[in-house]
């Protein structure tokens, strides 16, 4: 199954680097939540308000992972594709894959859940089904 | 009149230094924004959300500035002494000096509204009256 | 006289706003940082490493500061115009306005030294007086 | 065999908090960063400058991943107890737990790599072999 890829450019700002010159690696964590964002708003048409309100569920991170493969710099340009790896029953992994001069740089994966609030207890939030609704969305548009 | 001064030693992270070696900009913002909350909890004996509670109000910034006089590095402590700079009738302004081996090295200065609810239209804030109360606590424990 | 001015669209980041549902003061520091890059790039045609091989130079931060407006938000697309204020004899002022719907939200400005390396002790940087061609360069692109 | 565990608490500011008022993601690698630091140091009584000095060899981030249990909150006060894993020949795991009041919260794992420049060739980098007494200062302070 092929879903709906995300590809955004982007350029190294001084400020993301470190000392070794290099991105700092927390950076990269930055730029793949914001690439999931945009994903989301890509298949669906809108953002993260509209997502909660839609379908009354929010999707928070459990589990983030990147492998740094070689380095990059200030003023790379780098491209970010960005893509659903698994949709499973209450939880789903978007993959990114950064590149930079066409050679993959930075591969990382968000493991996140999708929750709702728990009928008898509003404070609390339990994992629910995914809504084949929101899955439909990434294959359609792909 | 002499206000608490807070002071906090900080030792300068890799991660908050650019590709020069020296901290990046924008950190030292971060750097006297939290100060900033410690120093009214020094004062108050309580934080932000019992602050927001207890006067029905919040304090946010509108101006800040920093003078960079000398660079930091990555390992360098760093100390922070932040202090009230005057209370005006609704606003104040909070100065800090970040100093390094006993030289100042960078100085800042908050400016922060005191705003509460608008009795008409509690969607808006406006600028009110800062208690007496609260500057007390500024005093008395000088 | 009327210098370059470089304008770039961006969208605010849900990692860019704090609790209170906006852009932590923080932020804007480092999207100013980064336009005084792109200005410079918009009107040298070339980055930083180039600028400090070309004017065996280097233009540190000596002062930063910035008045807050409005407040932005998660996904407000806002647009920062950026431009010399003014340029002195070894010194100069770059100019941000950060504006969200037309309307002004953000003004900031940078005051920077232009310095090189001391002749008689090179790890010393000193003040020396901004090229003409440099200057020249963001009249020409205006 | 149990290697020296490094232990620092430090209390989650405004500006590491996103709008849903949790810490945001980048910043648990930022916090896990500066807590491997801080582990070497306290293994080896010296920092990176010194480390790159004496072994001359670095060590970069090759795997970073996190896996989010619990929330934590501005004002919360936590623990990071850091350690290493796994040394293995070339590389090593360093571990670390965030928790809050004594739970669990975050659970983080960096692989970084031990290298050194190629006799060869100068501008690149090559794994070496981690050396016993790098490995043993990690031993003699458990």
């Amino acid at each position: 199954m092929a879903y709906l890829v995300f590809r955004r450019r982007l350029t190294i700002e001084w400020g993301h680097c470190d000392p070794a010159g290099i991105v700092f690696n927390s950076r990269y964590f930055e730029y793949f939540d914001w690439s999931t964002t945009l994903l989301f708003q890509a298949a669906l048409g809108f953002g993260k308000p509209e997502l909660q309100a839609k379908f009354d569920a929010d999707m928070p991170l459990v589990d983030a992972r990147a492998k740094f493969l070689r380095p990059a710099s200030y003023g790379d340009e780098v491209e970010i594709a960005s893509t659903i790896g698994e949709f499973r029953r209450s939880s789903f992994d978007v993959q990114h894959r950064l590149s930079k001069d066409g050679e993959l740089a930075v591969e990382g994966v968000e493991t996140r859940v999708w929750v709702g609030r728990d009928a008898n207890d509003p404070a609390q939030f339990r994992a629910k089904p995914l809504p084949g609704e929101l899955i439909d969305a990434f294959k359609a548009s792909s």
